[in-house]
């Protein structure tokens, strides 16, 4: 027996929302959504799916808010909406960094029950156009533990999480916003680099780049408005940055000696490898802040949030040795 | 009417030379190949390819010879063949860097009638069991053009290319390696730098990893040894790495001051975007060596090379603006 979210509410209706949008109805369940851009909500409105005349409609009667417009627009929603949440009411967002949409509710909505999200299933597509309803399936999703969260919230945006196929990573703001530097905001900027250092190569370069210049520039197809808000802010990035500028310059100084990029070469494989070659078992966990947050440290997830009459058993996967 | 080759012997059975394999008989021209390696010559063998037991043997009665071995034994096999080739065998190579290749030839075959090549249609995947017959179609493929070049083997060579599907691109050695130092060298010596990096971030950060570290840090699954030979003794790839390290680190400074990524990620959104979506126009060529590498230079490759009764036709696309 679930204790799931009986209408849920999408404000923002772009890549993320769009797509949690069509996901949540798939799972079953009552969704309305909002968007401050009239063109959005009309093709929203248009492919079928009920959209609010204003974020205070949306909100109206529902048991989870999620913020899905981009970040710069988080605070102005969240002083908008605070008066209008029910007590009960759950309210989450999806974006990159966790601390800064903390630290807004904290300053705008001190009383919503809140619980941070993140999922990672970006690609560089963006807006309505380019919602999937499957666009979560198997994808990591990090749940925001914080000492003033609410266990039982978070276990039930997990359930919904599990839900829509996707996999709930523990976490707390900081630690999220620390890993997200390396495997999000770094791939950005050495996109970002790598499309503007090809491209100073000239026409000829351009026509011989093949398939290592492709995936190593996807992302910088990225808007760079989005791509700001992954990165700016985020302390973590400038010492990530750090780390990747030491190991490209290792590299430049031995070729420039007349050595090799081999050890680069060589640590990059083994740790490119070893990614991929990552073996989980099942586990079952304690609902605890504690453990939860242990959890996601060492690179576990949950799986499964069940509800019997004795209360909840929650189960999960966790890396091998 | 072609005037094609008649049997093409290609040393080498990894990716690059069984695909080339595959792709020439495909093509329906009589094709034996080595591979010093006996698993791999029996693997090649066993998959119903002719395979010669030595070098010599393959080389007899071949009018394109095709080295490709890796780089560090390019220059032993050339010594060892050398002897053996016929006054009109063309001999051609497929590595990533054209200047060691020429150096070589110079050294221990100068009587050779070389040209350079570079197929730019590797995956992360290597040996005879990635060998794919298709993996050159629509791929570049850089075909030298130096001084001594005859220019009758590069337009036979050239229309080999085209008939395997793939594009060649005119250019000198040196051009050609300052090219692929920014196109290749640098994506894969970025790729490392990520992999590592993001490695040093946790389990936590390998569990939130998802499209962006996977795209970029793709190429770091190329075997290291290959991953020496197409960027170390490239002098180019230094400038390149100086420029790609030069951008991170504005990146760096401007994040540490409270500021933004925004202007590299504009400036790298719209070089990827360029890039895509760059126009082409078809073009007749004179087969002289300053308008092919002026040809190459400006981003633009051959298409097809039609002989009839007055000469040869050279036909090619280049860049609109």
């Amino acid at each position: 027996m679930t204790a799931g979210f009986h209408r849920i509410a999408v404000l923002g209706l772009g890549l993320i929302g769009g797509s949690l949008v069509q996901a949540v109805r798939q799972a079953g369940i009552d969704v309305v959504g909002y968007d401050t851009d009239p063109a959005t909500a009309a093709a929203a409105s248009a492919s079928g799916f009920p959209v609010a005349p204003t974020d205070a409609a949306a909100v109206h009667g529902a048991d989870l808010v999620v913020l899905a417009m981009p970040l710069p627009e988080v605070a102005r929603a969240l002083q908008s909406l605070a008066p209008n949440l029910g007590s009960n009411t759950i309210v989450t967002d999806v974006g990159t960094l966790k601390r800064p949409v903390l630290e807004a509710v904290r300053t705008h909505a001190p009383h919503a029950v809140f619980v941070g999200g993140h999922p990672l299933a970006g690609v560089e597509d963006t807006g309505w156009g380019a919602a999937d309803p499957l666009l979560f399936r198997d994808s990591p999703w990090a749940l925001i533990v914080e000492p003033e969260t609410s266990i039982e919230a978070w276990l039930k945006l997990a359930g919904l999480v599990c839900d829509l196929g996707a996999k709930p990573v523990p976490t707390t703001a900081a630690d999220q916003d620390a890993a997200v530097a390396r495997v999000i905001g770094l791939p950005h900027v050495l996109a970002g680099a790598l499309a503007v250092t090809g491209l100073a190569g000239g026409p000829l370069g351009l026509s011989l780049a093949a398939g290592s210049y492709m995936s190593g520039s996807r992302v910088a197809r990225t808007r760079p408005e989005l791509v700001t808000t992954w990165c700016d802010d985020n302390p973590a990035l400038v010492a990530a940055l750090d780390d990747a500028i030491a190991h490209l310059t290792s590299a430049r100084t031995a070729l420039a000696a007349g050595s090799s990029v081999y050890p680069l070469a060589a640590e990059g494989h083994d740790a490119r490898i070893n990614w991929e070659h990552r073996r989980f078992e099942p586990v079952e966990l304690s609902a605890s802040t504690a453990e939860l947050v242990a959890h996601g440290e060492t690179g576990g997830w949950v799986t499964a949030v069940l509800r019997d009459d004795d209360g909840v058993r929650l189960l999960g996967m966790r890396p091998v040795g």
